[in-house]
């Protein structure tokens, strides 16, 4: 893997730390010093402009935009495509004094620093301004509630060391945004500024969603300014000018609410006015302190010995957080979280394979919202089933509303892995929580129209002895039309018989649930005994001899690529190679046979993981960035320790060292997901799709030790591990019954200690 | 295959007929009313302007725009295309009467005839235009010179029958003209109406390519007249008013020549006014009238018993060469030849593949110019390859002017048949006119840069022991993307080894010009020992059991479709399928391992062919115009009487019964070529693959006989067959030997009868 670091932010344990401001780096710090809270996010842009290079990033969750996509007319091919969309700049911000207006690419500039904090969610940044007439310390805060989702804050403090004279300060709310680099893509209805509040509501053009957004000014700046309301388009905004004395301190605070559908707070929608004379900087602060406490509490990852990665884990759950924690119902998490226009705000499959169990062994009712997004949109999965020539349900590879929004349709026509994804997302929300209520109100339903799809999508082989699916894409996406994918085949029968298990379950156990999905969506008898023998046929390619799965039916025979001689400048490959290129040989992208090696990992012998992962690994160029983490659990299982550091090295990292480079448009969510997975199932060794949760402890060499938590039965499952030892313990001392190194045992709130020989 | 006829003209053995005009079939008719010389075509759209649903298509070869593709930006997908464009309508008129303004959608009119001779070329309308004061008889006659390119001429004939009063004509050159639809291409830099002429030049947008057009004017009509220029943008239009007696007669003459950066007569491009002023439209006819007799003369086919056969077949050589006949230097033959816009006048593998026998066997110089299209779009067939990351050439699989203009990856990276059809070509012509001066001049330059292209974008299979190509579609686009495509390999091997002989023989009977090319293109010993293992290496998957070549590796395993069952209304499948779901199983489009049975017929045994014919057509839905030729011509040589008569039934008159139910967009003309050889090479038997030139003339139960001609070695040959006998004799007296019914012989000015039972 041709990645290296780029090292730019300061290591702490609990902040991210920029200090001097250096432009090259200005995209990737807006990325890293984005805030969010599931219903909105901003990006970490100067709020005050810039005129340097940089993407003004604010998002809403659900809040999208639609455009045709220039596809050609194939029945099944994209036709429209939507992308959450760029809104308003709710912290506009414009300063100026000395007759010079602040800009950072501009003006002249001391002792900055970037900070943000994650025991409060606070991105504050200091720094000195240098003006013809003397110098101002500027410092800007803020912040997102992490309590009510439509708040926000904003801090704003000057405190002049020499500078005299007059200041001049505008504030308010600007929907005059760009999106994609040059489309303006709102409208306003109505926006008005008063001398304490303004108000504005945008519009976008096409899916005619509305963001309505209000601010209200307090604090000494605001008392001692002259204050006027500015009439420019698209914007609310107000006029401070006031005169600064040497040596003062003026403080303009703003407190911001945006009411969008989604909006769940009655006070902040029915009275959003008197709510914003409510609440102040600190108020948010104090809300946001306690709600952090709390999640760390039940979250943490301490690692000792590793201030990097120490750093680098505590950032990646913190952003977990702020992008999904089931806050609002019926969203989804986009590849980009609420950080970057990249991907469009579409979610992926990535949802359920790596973000969910993240939220499984910590929060049961955002795990559940999550799910419960897929029933939300399964009408629209029938739809793109019938566009398909499918029956049933066929989720889509990338979306926002539930609408297949992937217009490349060698991706959206072949995989299937979103539908089978959603099936084992059920089968894992059943299996960790021991909850079958989902699965009864809602889950039934959607496996059923998904095994439809399935046995619609495949076929017969030419003898019909074997049953499968021809021309699909695995989640390898460098074989891109093949027959017989492994992993497409073994996720599909997984489907088609935890299906059936579900039915026979709920016939005996919820017959009234059982009966309600029958007769809603006509269920017949005769489907499911063809799910059975299409089950009972799926052909695995599977060599006894070698231990082999076989990618996909002929993948053996393709020509070889030693990827390890490939220049390390023909990376990314997208970019270097011809496309058909890339598709003509063995080389493969990310994980496909291992990665259901590790989503049902106990069904597999340690000799078939080996045989398979020896023969995979080095076929593969990691061009994804969740396929080190896999590689790196399944090293950590069979005991290639430096391997599984290898490819953990920059798992926590990969944004914060844009390894990548291409944090600058938005963080990797997704991975971030897989980098906490990486650490609880890599090193802590958890495995959740056996019979009984289990751990397995093992600990880097470079560590000196390391801690987790993980919520589970409603209870916190305390680990720790130094080179030595694995101490387990319960946080509110309930009995659980685990499986620990293969031992079946059952911890409670006194330590109990397993010695890592033994492990 | 559900193709039904759609019967409008009239059947005449020597002309296109309409009686009556119905709007329904506006756009057939005016594509089958086409007029073309190669350097420029028309539809036969109504000049006087038409209110209904029409295309006024008006193309000149080589002259084309160029659009930006929506592509996705990776490399070596196509992001910009160019196609023929629309340009002047030099037929513009604007007939005015009674203060009606005629217009067939809307004027009453009787006894509407229309009419192409296609011993002439001349396409003549004619009606009875009823307005509210009178009747006038209204003749319009259109041709295009076949011997000189640039000219043409129009002839307007009106005839009062009891109309008197007011006549107003407009008559001119207008570069107003829409492209695709809505699309205005066309910037005029000069436009004049004087007395007598009308002078024009518009360019194109983007790529600057520039039209002249002149015309000048005579008859009754004109003398009579008062005459003004008119003023309109775009248009360089002259008016001519008059008052119309009863039972006079007018005429109006209007002679026409278009330059473009192809025109070649000297005459008319350094003196056009006085060029027109010589030319008259009689003399245009008289011209037209010899070369169409010495045209048929080498080239006619004639059935007895069979109507509408023989006028089929005689409007396919009509449209042949209007397309084309090696009249103009660099150019191509585009699907749709100069008779519409579909498939943007891009030229695809079909010309080496079905066009160039047709002309091989009619006019040498006009095949060698075709082939010489690919020696001047060489260079740009290198760069294609390196977008592709091959080494050599890569040809287009669809071109104007030698880029690439496909923008579905999967056709253009993928297919290969592009390439190896040139060199197939190189290989005919030698063969069929034992001409090797091509091959030394232009040809072996193009096939050793073919033959990097073949080695280098292929691989070996993982262990090393089978070369082929990995990733492509071959002739059959139902199966898109595969692996050791038969035809491919079958093909690639072909190439290394053809152009391995020709280097052969070329070292001893041609040191200098291969010197040349060694030197020019730098060839070195180790690239041929590399072509050399290669071939032998090449893959051809073979079951020596059942003698079935597989279509590619794992298409024996595919999904079967029983292609019969499927419903007619999911005809055709683009529309009604799915996009990938016509990817998923064993059914093809077209002929692919039967199309190098053809191409390479005497390699293989009756009982390889049978075999293979006997597997592959029952899979074969013919969605290409292409197809029931190929397998007419096997089933024939398969003594598949019926069948091949049943393939053959629509050949010749795809256009015009309408059968694809798209023959408004154009003329299907490279299926036009196919029609011919479906004739020879099916009922007369014709193979020019072998060692000799052979014939094993059969003939269709439903004829009383036919006879074709063929020109060979300077000398045309004469076949005649009835039920008992075929007959053959030379034209000129030359002796020819043949090889007929698998005996050898000689033939000449005598005629040689062969009884078909021996045959």
């Amino acid at each position: 893997m041709a990645k290296v670091a780029d090292k730019y932010f300061k290591v702490d344990p609990w902040k991210i730390v920029e200090e001097g401001f250096d432009p090259a780096y200005g995209l990737t710090a807006e990325s890293v010093f984005s805030l969010g809270n599931e219903y909105m996010g901003v990006r970490g842009y100067f709020e005050e402009g810039y005129s340097g290079e940089r993407l003004l990033g604010s998002y809403f969750n659900g809040i999208y935009e639609r455009q045709r996509a220039e596809a050609q007319g194939y029945k099944g091919i994209v036709q429209e495509t939507e992308f959450m969309v760029n809104s308003l700049d709710w912290l506009y911000l414009r300063l100026e004094a000395a007759g010079e207006r602040l800009d950072l690419a501009k003006c002249k500039v001391s002792d900055f620093r970037r900070e943000l904090d994650l025991k409060t969610g606070v991105l504050s940044r200091s720094f000195t301004w240098k003006t013809d007439k003397g110098e101002l310390e500027i410092v800007l805060e803020r912040l997102i509630s992490m309590v009510h989702n439509e708040e926000a804050g904003q801090r704003l403090t000057v405190r002049s060391k020499d500078y005299r004279g007059a200041l001049l300060v505008h504030a308010g709310l600007d929907f005059d945004t760009v999106h994609g680099g040059d489309k303006k893509l709102w409208e306003c209805k109505t926006y008005r500024a008063d001398v304490s509040d303004c108000h504005i509501v945008g519009v976008t053009c096409v899916t005619k969603m509305e963001v309505e957004s209000f601010c209200a000014f307090r604090g000494s700046l605001v008392e001692k300014a002259y204050v006027t309301p500015i009439r420019e388009e698209k914007k609310a905004v107000m006029a401070f000018a006031l005169e600064v004395e040497d040596g003062e301190e003026l403080i303009l605070e703003k407190s911001v609410i945006n009411i969008t559908p989604l909006a769940k707070s009655a006070k902040c929608v029915e009275a959003p006015e008197k709510r914003l004379a409510e609440i102040t900087f600190d108020d948010l602060l104090a809300d946001n302190s306690k709600w952090w406490e709390e999640t760390w509490e039940k979250s943490d990852i301490e690692i000792l010995g590793d201030e990097e990665n120490q750093q680098g884990i505590r950032f990646c759950i913190f952003q977990m957080f702020q992008t999904y924690h089931g806050a609002v119902e019926g969203t989804n998490i986009g590849a980009k979280g609420l950080t970057g226009e990249a991907y469009n705000g579409n979610a992926f499959w990535d949802t359920e394979t790596y973000c969910l169990p993240f939220f499984l062994f910590h929060d049961r009712q955002a795990a559940r919202n999550l799910l419960y997004f897929r029933y939300a949109t399964l009408e629209e999965a029938k739809k793109r089933a019938e566009a398909l020539d499918c029956k049933g349900a066929f989720y889509p590879i990338a979306t926002i509303s539930g609408r297949e929004c992937c217009n490349l349709w060698q991706h959206a026509s072949l995989q299937l892995q979103a539908s089978t994804a959603v099936a084992y997302g059920i089968w894992c929300y059943e299996k960790i929580t021991g909850d079958t209520s989902f699965t009864e109100a809602y889950g039934l339903e959607m496996l059923i129209e998904i095994c439809r799809m399935l046995a619609s999508r495949g076929d017969y082989n030419a003898e019909h002895t074997a049953y499968g699916y021809y021309c699909v894409m695995g989640p390898d996406e460098f074989q891109m039309m093949v027959n017989q994918n492994c992993y497409t085949n073994y996720m599909g029968r997984f489907g088609l018989r935890y299906t059936l298990d579900v039915i026979t379950r709920m016939e005996k156990e919820a017959p009234e649930s059982y009966q309600r999905v029958v007769a809603k969506i006509g269920l017949q008898e005769a489907e499911k005994q063809d799910w059975k023998e299409k089950a009972d046929a799926m052909y695995i390619p599977f060599d006894e001899e070698t231990k082999l799965f076989e990618q996909h039916e002929g993948y053996f025979k393709l020509p070889h690529v030693d990827v390890d001689a490939i220049p390390v400048e023909d990376f990314p490959l997208y970019h270097h190679w011809s496309y058909d290129r890339i598709y003509r040989n063995d080389m493969i992208k990310q994980p496909d046979v291992l990665m259901f090696l590790l989503l049902f990992n106990s069904a597999f012998s340690e000799e078939i993981l080996r045989s398979n992962y020896e023969f995979y690994e080095p076929r593969c160029i990691h061009e994804s960035s969740l396929s080190p983490s896999v590689h790196s659990i399944l090293a950590e299982q069979l005991h290639r320790s430096q391997e599984a550091y290898d490819f953990f090295r920059f798992a926590t990292r990969m944004d914060l060292d844009n390894y990548n480079r291409n944090s600058g448009e938005g963080l990797h969510t997704t991975s971030i997901a897989a980098a906490w997975m990486n650490i609880v199932y890599g090193f802590g060794g958890l495995r959740s799709d056996g019979e009984m949760l289990s751990f397995t402890p093992q600990i880097p060499g470079e560590w000196e030790g390391y801690s987790f938590r993980v919520v589970y039965k409603e209870e916190v499952i305390c680990v720790s591990v130094d080179p030595k030892k694995a101490v387990f313990k319960t946080l509110g001392g309930k009995e659980i019954a685990l499986c620990i190194a293969g031992q079946q045992t059952i911890i409670n709130g006194e330590e109990k200690t397993f010695y890592l020989d033994n492990v």
